[in-house]
């Protein structure tokens, strides 16, 4: 690796759109893998993404894009990683191109289904790449705001502190504070869990809850999302920091939030398959729940208390009523 | 004392009005002290305040009314006092009747300005009410939703626990759920620095700040406010609790607080002045600053780091321009 490694971005989505903004504040030329030639061809004539964030505008010049997911392995040394997480293991079953010596970094908040891992564990135990080389980018942060270019804090994880402390430099600029973490495990899972939650938060609203009790809601969330990480990786953390905390109350409280979208629909009544088809995409808190559910069930006797994660695990994949589900829960809450 | 202790409501604000339509759910007569000879007259006649949650009706028979505060106070044993903490000073200023014996428990959010004392400490200090004769009602609570009748929780504290439980069921109901709490003083700090941070939310807001910095805000307020309570305070308690956090979350993520709107015209421009004679009210949190601050600077070389406290110091009492004073804070966050 040189010492002005490469950067390249995988992914065409609205945070991989934004990261690849926060890049260009600082790097020469980054890489940009997305599959869609459509949304390639339009952003080389047209300068901006088609589909997210379309207000921001590139320097072509500084982008080196392809939708060969192997040419841009082999371009990169640092690899970061926005796939939503249902497509990642199909995505990454065209990789011919070695990982070897590639530092894996992963904004990808969420869980790989058909490995039931969190992305780090999942390139650790499935492209074998150690742990030293892998590495987390987590908010609180809304891609729309980035593009705006609203004071935004992202926290950088990895076991290597070195490899945070660079990507945390070049993601840095008059509009991004980045804070290193050496938690990658906990910020992870807290970035995942964050998602069931803004699900719950969501059927509480689509159920007539208020505000009184979303904040209720939200105090016994960040209790049980303590809990929860403490079991999975027990080191010395403050769950209040932005990292864990704050990327819950950025999408718990937002109206743009997809799962809490997705969980308003199904506490108004929808089924779990019209609310996937009306929002023509499904929340990555649809998946986190049933991994969260098995992951914790697994433990047997060592489980962590979570009745948050039940309730929606209940209502999503054991077809409850979200009103009894919600009015039990109601109680078990303080 | 009876067995069935007499409840009297000081107050004839919003929540003053939430709370006795909590008691009229248990109680066959409960005791309602408000200054207004007008809103008294009101509500004999159409059965709600005019001024606050008129669509809640009263039964009357249920209700034992005065303007003479010191009737009201004779009638009770458990005396509940709503009444704006800029105004408890003058309102007891007029008590002849003796509170030997009389429970007291404070829903007010705020600082006795003319005393710089929380609540509790006033009535402590003051009028030699024990402290196992005090306690504290706190949210996270709008009364608006308790209007609806929307599923909201109370933490009620008290040094005594029997006396804290009786409140907690007397307030108990179906929309209402109630916790007991041994830590008064943690509650009714954390209670009056929530509204600093709910100013400091609005002015963030004013100047243009969007969700990603106010959940990084709300962040560190949490952890400011750990730190803060610590030092006055110190004893085991979850930060995490809905009476420290979730009070926290409903007045920082309400866009109807008081303290986040006085906040919000800060930021936007208006000096101290013209914002409180367009809100044509006084916020909770333009006092609680100024006593949460010199009590901090109070303890010298021991005082908590408050940088977002002290922020707003400095632009409310300092007349320091917000928007350089915030550029400052930003880059103290994490």
């Amino acid at each position: 690796m040189t010492n002005n490694p490469k950067f390249a971005v995988f992914g065409g989505g609205s945070w991989a759109t934004a990261i690849v903004k926060m890049l260009c504040e600082n790097l020469d030329e980054v890489g940009w893998y997305m599959r869609s030639v459509y949304a390639l061809e339009h952003l080389k004539k047209q300068q901006h993404n088609p589909n997210y964030l379309s207000s921001v505008e590139f320097n072509l010049e500084q982008l080196k894009l392809s939708n060969d997911i192997n040419e841009m392995v082999e371009y990169a040394d640092y690899l970061v990683f926005v796939i939503p997480s249902a497509f990642l293991h199909s995505e990454l079953e065209k990789l011919t191109a070695s990982l070897d010596d590639k530092v894996i970094f992963s904004a990808i908040k969420g869980i790989v289904p058909e490995t039931s891992l969190i992305v780090g564990d999942h390139f650790n135990t499935h492209l074998n790449v150690p742990f030293n080389n892998i590495g987390v980018i987590s908010g609180p942060c809304h891609a729309e705001e980035v593009a705006l270019e609203r004071l935004s804090y992202l926290t950088i994880a990895s076991a290597d502190d070195a490899k945070a402390k660079l990507v945390a430099k070049v993601l840095s600029s008059d509009y991004i504070n980045c804070t290193t973490s050496d938690d990658v495990i906990g910020t992870e899972y807290a970035a995942m869990l964050k998602n069931i939650y803004a699900v719950a938060a969501g059927i509480a609203h689509g159920l007539g809850y208020g505000d009184n009790f979303q904040s209720v809601l939200m105090s016994n969330a960040i209790r049980e999302m303590k809990k929860y990480v403490k079991k999975v990786h027990k080191m010395k953390r403050d769950i209040n920091d932005s990292a864990y905390l704050g990327d819950l109350l950025v999408t718990g409280y937002s109206v743009f939030s997809r799962n809490r979208m997705f969980g308003n629909m199904i506490g108004k009544g929808y089924t779990v398959k019209s609310a996937q088809l009306e929002m023509s995409m499904i929340a990555e808190g649809y998946y986190a729940t049933k991994s969260a559910y098995n992951l914790n069930q697994a433990k047997g006797k060592k489980k962590a208390k979570t009745p948050i994660i039940t309730a929606v695990y209940d209502i999503l994949y054991e077809n409850k009523d979200p009103k009894k589900i919600f009015k039990k829960l109601s109680e078990k809450l303080d």
